[in-house]
């Protein structure tokens, strides 16, 4: 018989310099109850973060999936990445078009084919054969957003300060048989050059999961992120005797010490701990597990 | 005044399950040349692994650059990266065209943009922008190889251990400041899916470089390096007591253990130790540093 062990999901909206409204707060609660009922049935951590992360997609709200913001060309191109920690399965999406919830596409490709990620013309060819394209017009808020953008003259680092960063989702999960899962969405960064890849899709940068450490899902400075490592950092961090909130901070100090970078990190680990953590004033996101109602904030700890 | 560290080099040219030929061993050997030669006379570390790795590119003899290998459409994709140890600064780009050595485009995402990882057609309008663009035919080579490809029926992984793996090129140095980097550049899996990114141009999958643990370039089965985080975990590794050998030696058994992966890997440490290491039959590659005229071998130690 095996072990059962303490279900517990956590999710968030992205980091940045501003507070999300109680309207993001709302859909993060809402993606947070999905994600535990599923877990609560038995499901899998793999279904309640693809389900929790579809909920913020499917929303318009943040800035992944159908409200993602646009890129200089007028386009939101977007990335997505999903992990399950049991035999280190990963599927992954690059500047994929026309669909609402890139995650689904990234499951297909850890579920479907032998490769792990798949980027632009080669994913779009995955959304239309899976037949998962929508042709919808932006939201009104990535125009407007595109449009305010276009007029700030600032350079990338202060311009994620002020405005970028915020609003990328992921959740990270273990179910009762202790298999722990990763995800993460994002409509990276708007009006940047088409074809930039932040650390969103890329196993080991934007998320990581592995049963014998935990799980992790990253948002902030995609570039600072990459050159960092930071999700697998933190999952061999916990490999050792680190709590999840040691690990974090642990790396979140040598992101600040070494490159200044910004990052928001959602970790759990082995042993049921867990840790939302921030170099940036906010970070949206929420934890919930068997015994305890979804809890919601717009800040936790922050790491200087 | 700045202690002067002593410098190194190393290269691979791919991990297989056939020896390379003495052709390609010299090659390798004009390569560590080239590079050791920048170093002596005082230059970078990531001078020293982009002219590396140009020689084996622009050879024509390996499944990178010039030379290769051509996917489903007939069309060569190529990826590429390189990363500096002082900084955390990386540069990459993934399917990219018509250019024999991309690594002096990942080298140009990385002093000149503010992104790390550049894909498809951005990374082709780089290309352009920057005037590096070839407009050849395929070698003879590569359109024979896709047409023997094309014959088998066998199955990824199979056709890996049989004649894929074989022949993506990178290379690790440290210059006389202590500085670390690596590069590596690959022309994917022949007869592959468009859109299929390997490890290769993935900071922390294939590549990593950090002055306070070492520098690491993987080759090998792609997805199962990036789904073990491999270079980022072995610099991790270096960071504790173990030794460069000691390092890719636990991470390549956990790489068997978890998922059965295939990976190859050249290694070098704060200390000065090196290591080149395959779970492979075969990986040609070799070490050169001040008091050591380069050797070259198609094997070193087999991790099983």
């Amino acid at each position: 018989m095996k072990k059962r062990t303490r279900i517990a999901i956590l999710v968030h909206g992205g980091a940045g310099a501003k507070p999300v409204g109680p309207a993001g707060l709302r859909i993060v609660a809402a993606a947070l109850e999905t994600g535990l009922s599923l877990l609560k049935r038995g499901g899998a951590s793999v279904d309640a973060v693809e389900a929790a992360v579809r909920i913020m997609e499917e929303s318009g709200r943040f800035n992944a999936g159908r409200g993602s913001r646009l890129q200089l060309d007028g386009h939101r191109r977007m990335d997505a990445s999903i992990m399950e920690g049991l035999d280190l399965k990963a599927g992954a999406v690059a500047g994929i078009e026309n669909v609402d919830d890139p995650i689904r596409v990234a499951r297909l490709v850890m579920d479907r084919l032998p490769h792990v990620l798949m980027s632009g013309d080669g994913a779009a060819r995955l959304v239309r054969f899976f037949g998962l394209d929508t042709e919808r017009p932006p939201t009104g808020d990535s125009l407007r957003f595109l449009k305010n953008v276009l007029k700030q003259k600032s350079r990338p680092v202060r311009l994620f300060r002020e405005i970028y960063g915020h609003e990328t989702v992921g959740a990270v999960a273990r179910d009762e048989s202790g298999t722990f899962a990763a995800g993460a969405s994002t409509g990276g960064i708007s009006a940047m050059l088409p074809g930039r890849v932040g650390d969103t899709p890329l196993i080991g940068a934007g998320i990581y999961a592995d049963n014998e450490a935990g799980a992790v899902s990253m948002t902030g400075l995609g570039e600072t992120i990459i050159r960092a490592g930071m999700a697998k950092e933190i999952c061999d961090l916990l490999r050792t005797e680190l709590t999840a909130v040691q690990a974090v901070q642990k790396s979140m100090k040598r992101l600040l010490r070494r490159i200044r970078g910004e990052a928001g990190a959602i970790v759990i680990d082995r042993r049921g701990g867990f840790a939302l953590r921030h170099t940036t004033p906010f970070m949206c996101g929420g934890y919930a597990s068997e015994g305890h109602r979804p809890a919601v904030a717009s800040r936790f700890g922050r790491v200087r």
